[in-house]
């Protein structure tokens, strides 16, 4: 009976193989996405690594402005069952470009912020636990510490709620529209701030590339559990005073910033 | 050497299946729940696999409706040592069909269920840490986001405590019937609401395949998780607006679903 | 390079066995004591396995009680290089009978519970996070629910802080009088409550064999960590009542407990 | 294909080897520092393995008091990529010795530490979350318990913020300094209390020996915690006695200590 079943194993990989070798030839080479689709295969990938997502809470996309288009994870599949030929190709107005499979749900507030944010290489959505519990109180996150200020001067903004009328209407575009206007409504801009939460739903983060956008979503967890813990051990804590906010973010960040290499 | 190594490797095998063949050829064929046992087991081990139980401190049961009986962990028994041979065939009464050890304890519980609630296929029970902290405050876990949106548009309901004399009676029947009543005072349905907490107890999980109802014990926590963290985080935090919680919900599960495959 | 290197291995590997068979020899069989030495030292490796120590944060012990010794880990090695061989065997008054280390500082501790509680087979000593957390506050751990109640029957109880004197005199002797003196003053007996908070130090907890005790270890930190959710989420949450507690306890423990196998 | 796989893995990986054998028999030889830059390398490949840092967030040094020097992470490197041969060497006021690298942006208050206080062996930096989240209520950690006592006899400082002119002028140099002035101000020597917490900022710890400063940032991170937890249950919770922390602290330190082997 093992053998019946090693045997129908090993028949199942050849012909997996075998079948594997003939869509390669006949069609892979005709897709001009297939790097799109293994970079935003591996950042989708990172996210439960990271301990950021459970089951299929989030997802990772990929542009490539040239070709006018990004790559982003299917909507529904969980991460232990994703290959890199599942990832579908969309424009920026969400419609479909290459792919066999429907993409993830949240695909249209991935494509707003690429049409209007022309700096953005790559965003990631998820629900990690952190951000997500910050997200529900409809508070921003206060910046109490130099691991905040390390990555942007101000508290991580939260978007306030939709009104019902767009969320009646498109609403993951809706979704896009609101991150879009909480910005400009308070004078802030993508490349300085990588990272917001949307009231009653959850975190997004960018970058100039995915790794950044990956990147960015483990630190905003890692503020956002340090600010929880802060916040609920001294309900009076202050913030960062101005100069150590400068300090810190100019460290990284300034003309002349001596942190890394 | 390593070949040394890789024959020995490769003779206890083939040994190891030479056993099993004879055992199976032997005994195996005489019982005709081995894949409800397997299915069984399988969802067993995804608890802790999950992070959802410790020890002993939970159990998942799968229901065949055509025989009429359903496979649950035996009582008291470690995952670690668990083999799908251990698994319990019992019947909607809790009698055992089928197994040589005895069945969980929460056995009733789940027979309550099954033969009142027809579209269940499995049942969840554990005593995962966020979930049963709520169950213990005899609070509902208000719906605070679209991770909990998108899986139920209500509260998860906490059935009451029982009285002394539920209690003293037939307890873990009476718990089933905890159950089924207090979704009958709040006009719940099962196929809606996939979850619920006892009070002074834990949740019990589950969904129209046990891998829907061990998927729900997990959201379960999750949900729970962010919960506490935003009601001790901001106590007058609001519920969802109730056009937010519709949308979510009908992404997943309206007529014009549009999340998954 | 990769065959010298495995070369090497194989050659210290050799040795090492060689070395291992030697000393085997002529000293092994000279010790009785080699299986409680293996059941203790196997006990301790569980403690990190189960999160509840990190470091040197605890100590499990086994006892002998035909020949009056206890083994138990030698103080302050920590885990990852700790060997059967480290393990201290001791008298019921902490006198060192065999082994080459110093044993655990918290062994006279242990040798005052052995000493005075007849049906205790081993003793878990750590400083899990949540049990120790409570500890610190003085407070026992309250019954919030039938996690609680399938194993005891009231609070966890927390022995108050020792006067000076106590401290400043045999210090771990007084610790283990502090236990006994507080489950004479509240009436409980060890067989009933087998776990206990000393305040501002840490948890002890025990069994009729060392299985059991580290068993316990591992559910009172998960009681802990649940007791803590509620009170911080709910602070006027309510204990169980007398009739849910005592059903549960006697599901696993009554005269008529249909709990395990 | 499996096998032109494993072929390309193969030569890759001999291709490796080959360039690595060159490349120590030509460089390797020539640095004196090799011994220091491979235990700094192992300290800093712990704190990750101990779950103290993510990313970038953290960095450990190694002290060579003969020759002057100090060994130190590079900034910016993430620990998965992070090599022996990128260890930085530099002088007690930071200019670099040996390395291709930059090092660690906090390197001038691991320098100033050193400088000033002769009894340090090795400094670990981290932002690892309890802590840091200690540090942004700008509070100490309160003495509440036998772990904290067992490894320091008072409160874990927490200098207080730098002032503006400190924080535009040399800043980490400043950090440094911040930390000396407080220890001073509060009469504490750095042999007594091997740890510190900078207000807004996080943790930094010390040790004779780096092995126990790493030993000690772990100590803290759990420390931490525990008070948080003891805190935020029991806001009055009370310091620990007198007697209880000289009792813990002569066990470990004290001139009739008997603690560990």
């Amino acid at each position: 009976m093992y053998n019946a079943h090693w045997l129908a194993v090993a028949l199942r990989h050849l012909t997996h193989c075998a079948l594997y070798i003939i869509h390669r030839a006949l069609f892979a080479t005709l897709s001009m996405y297939n790097e799109l689709k293994q970079a935003c295969y591996e950042a989708n990938m990172q996210l439960p690594k990271l301990g950021l997502v459970i089951f299929t809470f989030g997802n990772a996309s990929v542009v490539d402005r040239e070709r006018g288009v990004f790559a982003i994870k299917p909507s529904g599949v969980p991460y232990d069952t994703l290959s890199p030929d599942d990832i579908v190709i969309v424009d920026f107005d969400a419609n479909v470009v290459e792919g066999s499979k429907r993409p993830s749900s949240d695909t249209k507030t991935h494509a707003v912020l690429y049409k209007n944010w022309a700096g953005l290489g790559g965003i990631v959505h998820t629900h990690s636990t952190y951000a997500t519990a910050w997200a529900q109180t409809q508070l921003d996150i206060p910046i109490l510490g130099t691991t905040h200020a390390d990555h942007l001067t101000v508290d991580v903004p939260c978007a306030p709620p939709m009104d019902a009328t767009m969320i009646e209407g498109d609403y993951e575009h809706e979704t896009g529209n609101q991150i879009l206007q909480e910005f400009a409504r308070r004078g802030l801009t993508p490349d300085e701030v990588e990272m917001v939460l949307l009231a009653n739903h959850a975190p997004f983060t960018w970058g100039k590339t995915i790794e950044k956008a990956v990147y960015n979503a483990g630190v905003l967890e890692a503020i956002a559990q340090m600010a929880y813990l802060s916040c609920t051990l001294r309900p009076d804590v202050n913030r960062l005073p101005a100069s150590l906010i400068k300090k810190h973010y100019e460290r990284k960040h300034g003309a002349n910033s001596y942190y890394g290499q």
